[in-house]
């Protein structure tokens, strides 16, 4: 053996080695060949007319679409395009030489042309790649194509999938390119007109160029988010909406987003109508890159609780294809996050500033959403924090402040504590909402999923403030007050009655107390402590039914010493008349609260029945 | 412009322009690097092994493990091996020639010798492009290597991910290579020794190799699935579930996956204990490629209902890394698909037959996923229709065949068909499955988030037999036999008393007729007729709530003819008596199916402990 000389080198691909990969795992979806060679058309159409107005081009433009046509018996699928077209010689350089990008040179080339300085703009490729994610579907490509320039001719090149090509003289009146896709076995599927429009309109809905498909063009190359928004009116955004989301309901409203720097992004965000199951409203926002579709997948791009909303987003700056944890430790993709939500929450601040009544017609569908930013965003918060609201039993709707002031005189309890109160469920819950608006008490109405997450994240927020269910106590023990009702039962008779409760209950979980009520309070109050109750709702919330869920609700029984049959369970003589008072209003009780079933309340009923 | 001649030629590939797409784009997740360094070490060590069986290595093998050593001053993290090291002249052919796949050629020349002709097994790399993912988190790496060849001296080589390499003599005492990663600024996140354990320890803990990281091996080279049946016990099986899953309850059996022919598949599949919420528990099979890890998202591998299993599969014939569309055409994941359905409905039948008391005690654990399978999958149903139990409410199983014997007599109806009657919920249709038992009519439980399109399916599959819940209609209508009871009312007294309660009841919805019960019926019965409410239930079991959740629900209110209130109802003078008492007698049958709530609820219990 030789020994080890030290050297220098230049690493080399082999071309038949590295052809395989680029041709089958360049792109996870074969669909996105499709986008690719009608993105590479629509770039040869925008160069021709940048040619143009640099006046390098001085023929007659004429009418620039884009056609893609399929012929099912000839198994190809065509895409033609009138731009630059080339001649052999860029064929050699820029097909036969494979990632040698066209656009890279393009761009370089006329990068500081163009009235804005900006003369890259509206170029989708990159790498020059593209075009060989048509080997991901096709057995046979041609290109027929003719260069724009003066004197051109026109070029046939032909290449199956081998790493050899053939090259020639070809017939071609016009200038611009046809790229003919003989389709492979395995990829016919993609000779379905339905599926083949589907893609285009996937993919190609926004292109700035024409786009045909069967005598129709497929794409509105103008979308609204590329204009001025001066120029627009409240029906071009509802119009825009309906075209992405046909059979949606009309949006609340919408923020138009426009940024230069420090990265490019322009789009039109909608705040949809939320309903409270809004897991089946995610992933509405579309990406663009230069108006072509990349994906609707924005979870990295866009913070958690932005994916409710929906719309369009298009940056040239966000990077594409690259992995997730690259994306989340990216600059620019940190930047776009906090832009988003700065202006999101700046335009909810100027709907509560400017029509503070149209705000809170529309904040049962936005409240959703600003709470689970208020949640998630500590920034968010900041801002949310003067245009949240919190709306009660009588439909009223308060600032955060607001509310403070409107239940300081009636609500502060004896700790100086403001003492807020809600109902998850005024219908379950209307016993209790009754008896504490019987006190002018105030109920705030906070029944939804993210409610539970909502009332724990305000606790920490706001000082001096409790927020409590309105069936988490009788009401004396919610708001303690200095003074107290006196009891008309003696000590006594107090713990004859509770023992009585104790006998007929059976629930060992149940936590019973004789407690001093109003008399036009209902003998038997069963109240859910805050703490427990919130944990157990939280955990089912969160979908994690099994821990919680199959553990029995720990409760308290209140017996009211200032009712009349609970003074007479007292004096009742017969052992068993006491009972069975006392299980009629127990099982009253449980009934209020949803908790009689099952054997329990058949027994109820039919014992009722009986005394009928 | 010269005029275009015909001409052939090859492509060609520019490195410098390819090179930054493979770095950057060829895996989506960075991470991986350190699986394909890792893999090729085990390569390296596989094939000294190899070479030693074939004779063509006389040396010593000793100890063949792979370290990964972590140096955070350095910010280096470097793999090494004792395997087959490389010369000079490998290092330019394997190295320097980007995706010159040293696995394919060894392959190619070894493939006939081994025992078993497949001299191939254990080779992980394809395409020699591996190595060069360390340029996803490496500013430049080196290589000191030395081949286990006689005289073979040692090599260093270098590059700092630009084209050009040094290759020049280096010290390394053994056999073997190193590779040294010098960590790029933006990926220090590596060097954390938690993130890099964490890495390893997903992709490398099965395998073949010992590999050593922090003075601990990580890795268990021999997992069960590559072992023989019939050398392992059901502790060997439990043990590698807890090493799969430590935190997971022990699961209800296994199964051991064996194939060679049409492809090449091993593994053991796991019946997990189910909860009721099943979204949480998928996603839970590991996808192995020769003892490699690669994924645990195996939803194009393995049938919907079967993803519901644990456990492992491990195949080298499933194509990785490419598209969705892709993988469900491909003939042999399909076969995959077939064989592992099989395998699983097989051993539930073995279990069924072998064990029926055992099996009936799994039931509640394996029959959602049974259910769903049946649903799903018509193979799976040829198969499970002789195992799949159904439960009553006694606790009793039955077959499919055995519960047609068993409800034969007493609930065939006058038109032949067998009436099969089950609750969804035990405790809130109490009364109803009360009534039914009264009669000697059997009651399933069927009351899973999967039984109403369980229930669906089975009505589709068995012939003469309707299934309905036990409230669908009252007794005698649900089950209709030729003789039919009278009634006392007269059929005066009878309109007289639906007027009545069509006063009484608000709910313009419910549809009141009047109906000769048995006399110990309730009074008034409430009953959803099957139809509505499946639709209903099977809306809300699918999550869409929206639509029908918020529909009011229609229900029958029967008024029993000959029940003494009724009657009363019809004699007595006052109409505000009357009024009052069918209020109270409808309230009672509102409770009964939980339709009471709210202000009727409270005004309830108010006008009941008013009348205590």
């Amino acid at each position: 053996m030789e020994s080890v000389i030290q050297e220098k080198g230049n690493l080399s691909i082999h071309t038949e080695n590295i052809f395989p990969i680029i041709k089958k795992f360049l792109y996870s979806d074969h669909e996105i060949f499709l986008r690719e060679l009608v993105s590479n058309a629509v770039d040869a159409s925008q160069k021709i007319k940048k040619l143009a107005s640099y006046g390098e081009f001085n023929g007659e433009l004429g009418e620039l679409k884009v056609t893609v046509g399929l012929d099912k018996e000839a198994k190809t699928i065509t895409i033609s395009d009138r731009g630059i077209g080339m001649t052999a010689d860029e064929i050699k350089k820029y097909i036969n030489q494979i990632a040698f990008s066209g656009a890279t040179e393009f761009v370089e080339k006329y990068k500081d042309k163009g009235e804005d300085g900006k003369g890259d703009k509206g170029i989708i490729g990159h790498f020059g790649l593209g075009f060989y994610s048509a080997y991901m579907v096709a057995e046979d490509v041609e290109i027929i194509t003719r260069s724009y320039k003066e004197g051109a001719e026109a070029v046939r090149w032909k290449c199956d999938g081998s790493t050899e090509f053939e090259l020639g003289p070809a017939e071609r009146e016009d200038r611009g390119s046809d790229i003919i896709l003989h389709i492979a076995p395995d990829s016919e599927e993609f000779l379905d007109e339905h599926r083949l429009r589907g893609i285009l309109e996937k993919y190609g809905k926004f292109l700035p160029i024409e786009i045909e498909f069967e005598e129709k063009i497929i794409n509105n190359p103008s979308p609204i988010w590329t204009k001025n928004p001066s120029e627009l009116s409240d029906e071009d955004y509802l119009g825009f909406y309906k075209e992405l989301y046909p059979f949606s309901e009309d949006p609340l409203f919408w923020i138009h987003l426009n940024v230069d720097y420090p990265f490019n992004l322009t789009g039109v965000l909608y705040f949809p109508k939320l309903r409270n199951d809004f897991q089946g409203q995610r992933e509405k926002i579309q990406l663009y890159s230069r108006q072509v579709f990349i994906t609707d997948e924005v979870k990295d791009i866009v913070p958690d609780f932005l994916q409710l909303l929906h719309g369009v987003i298009d940056s040239p700056d966000i990077p594409l294809n690259v992995s997730r944890s690259y994306l989340q430790a990216d600059g620019n993709v940190k930047k776009i996050n906090g832009y988003i939500t700065r202006k999101v929450a700046d335009k909810l601040l100027e709907i509560f500033r400017n029509d503070r009544e149209g705000f809170e017609k529309k904040f049962d569908d936005i409240g959703l959403f600003v709470k689970y930013g208020i949640i998630s965003d500590e920034k968010f918060y900041d801002k949310a924090k003067d245009f949240c609201l919190l709306k009660n039993t009588e439909g009223k709707y308060f600032t955060f402040n607001e509310y403070r002031e409107q239940v300081k005189d009636n609500q502060t309890d004896k700790n100086e504590t403001q003492i807020w109160l809600y109902t998850t469920d005024l219908k379950k819950q209307d016993a209790f909402v009754q008896s504490a608006k019987k006190r002018s008490y105030d109920v705030l109405e906070l029944g939804t999923v993210i409610d539970s997450h909502f009332i724990n994240a305000l606790e920490q927020k706001l000082e001096k403030v409790s927020i409590k269910r309105v069936d988490a106590d009788t009401l004396d023990k919610l708001i303690e007050k200095d003074v107290a009702l006196e009891s008309i039962l003696s000590a006594d008779d107090q713990e004859k009655v509770k023992k009585v409760f104790e006998e007929v209950g059976e629930n060992k979980t149940a936590h019973i107390v004789v407690e001093a009520m109003p008399v036009d309070e209902l003998p038997v109050v069963i109240t859910f402590p805050e703490f427990m109750r919130r944990m157990t709702d939280m955990q089912a919330s969160s979908g994690q039914r099994s821990m919680f869920g199959e553990m029995p609700l720990m409760y308290t029984v209140s017996l009211n010493a200032n009712h009349p049959l609970i003074g007479r369970i007292s004096t009742t003589e017969s052992e068993d008349e006491q009972k069975a008072l006392a299980k009629q209003v127990y099982d009253l009780a449980l009934l209020s609260q949803g908790l009689l079933s099952g054997k329990d309340l058949t027994q109820f009923i039919q014992r009722t029945v009986a005394t009928l």
